[in-house]
């Protein structure tokens, strides 16, 4: 009984989620699903992508939480355009919101949609948000066992982000290890290291998003 | 229809946690519920509490994972009886799972039985493991924010562990702050600031557990 539920649940939302698509594609508009444990470094990488793709590709931002709109007054200082989705205490994203927060953005043609989902590294996973590209983000504080702990998500991540990495001389984290885990469970998928705080990695981090053109709206 | 099968999971998972506490209680075992974000540093501070503990007052500890047995085999090198519960990418642990837990430790009156739920800040919050009390694990390079983000863990927990405070000088974080939101959330709950690398504050962890006698299995 409960499973079924769950499934029905799963097939609305994939049924949503490609309206999300169907909106999408046709204006060009390239989506991608940030997925990370809460604290990981998300927004921040958000923040430094705005800057850093400025004007010439224009970042619009869909903040998912259980609770307050503190991501989303960070995204707006940035200057890119943002809309909140407050969970109500829900572990997830689904599709059917995002679908509602479009309502509120303007997208245009070109235009880059980062949605950031609820901090959360199992449920977030089986919903599809009708986005074309999946980053996984682990921050090196979180330990190197982490993808190997929560594999669904490392097996359909289309880049994975090691986040923080300017603790890692006061923390025990096997960079090897963990890139070893991450190539198990997907061989060949990108991993960045990135620290938002120095700056190193923020521009392959960039340079990743700006790749994404109309062109991957189709995968 | 989605609510009401949540609704009976909730119903049927509660009776199981009356059946852990009717089990436990008669034992004089008192039960620990940790709850953190993936990576928060929980076995860790397991690790130091059976150390800090010793032979004075036996720990046992149930580990729940997504997947693998990494966190078994590191409780397991400290001689602590452990047993890991594999979720199968569940995001939660569930009072079921832990009364079938129970059949593999052999607990004795005085024994503290530590949960160590899957990493997670939302899921594990909704469902009773039969505990006597919850803790709640934050590590500074989450951020200062996340009981404002996750409120309904902090409004729960009998105690909260701010871990990895070794890293205070590399992250922005916010003490005074954090404190702020958890204080909102739940006047007077204690805030214990620890570090397992430098062992700051893992005496008041431990004498936290320490305290927590058979009296303590009734709340």
């Amino acid at each position: 009984m409960e499973i079924r539920v769950v499934e029905k649940v799963l097939k609305v939302n994939d049924e949503l989620a490609q309206a999300v698509r169907d909106r999408l594609r046709p204006l060009g508009v390239a989506t991608v699903n940030m997925i990370s444990a809460p604290g990981s470094g998300k927004t921040t990488l958000i923040e430094r992508a705005v800057e850093a793709l400025g004007a010439a590709r224009r970042i619009q931002v869909i903040e998912g939480d259980p609770d307050t709109t503190l991501d989303a007054e960070r995204i707006a200082a940035t200057g890119a355009p943002v809309v909140q989705i407050n969970t109500a205490g829900g572990c997830h994203l689904e599709a059917n919101l995002v679908l509602r927060a479009l309502e509120q953005l303007d997208l245009a043609p070109g235009d880059l949609l980062v949605i950031e989902n609820v901090g959360n590294l199992v449920c977030p996973v089986s919903f599809d948000l009708g986005e074309d590209k999946r980053v996984a983000v682990v921050s090196v504080t979180e330990g190197h066992d982490k993808p190997a702990k929560y594999p669904k998500l490392f097996r359909c991540a289309d880049l994975v982000v090691l986040n923080k990495i300017d603790l890692l001389p006061h923390v025990d984290f096997d960079v090897a290890r963990f890139r070893e885990y991450v190539e198990k469970l997907q061989p060949g998928v990108p991993v960045l290291d990135v620290s938002c705080r120095t700056g190193e990695g923020v521009d392959a981090w960039a340079d990743w998003l700006r790749a994404l053109g109309p062109a991957d709206a189709v995968r």
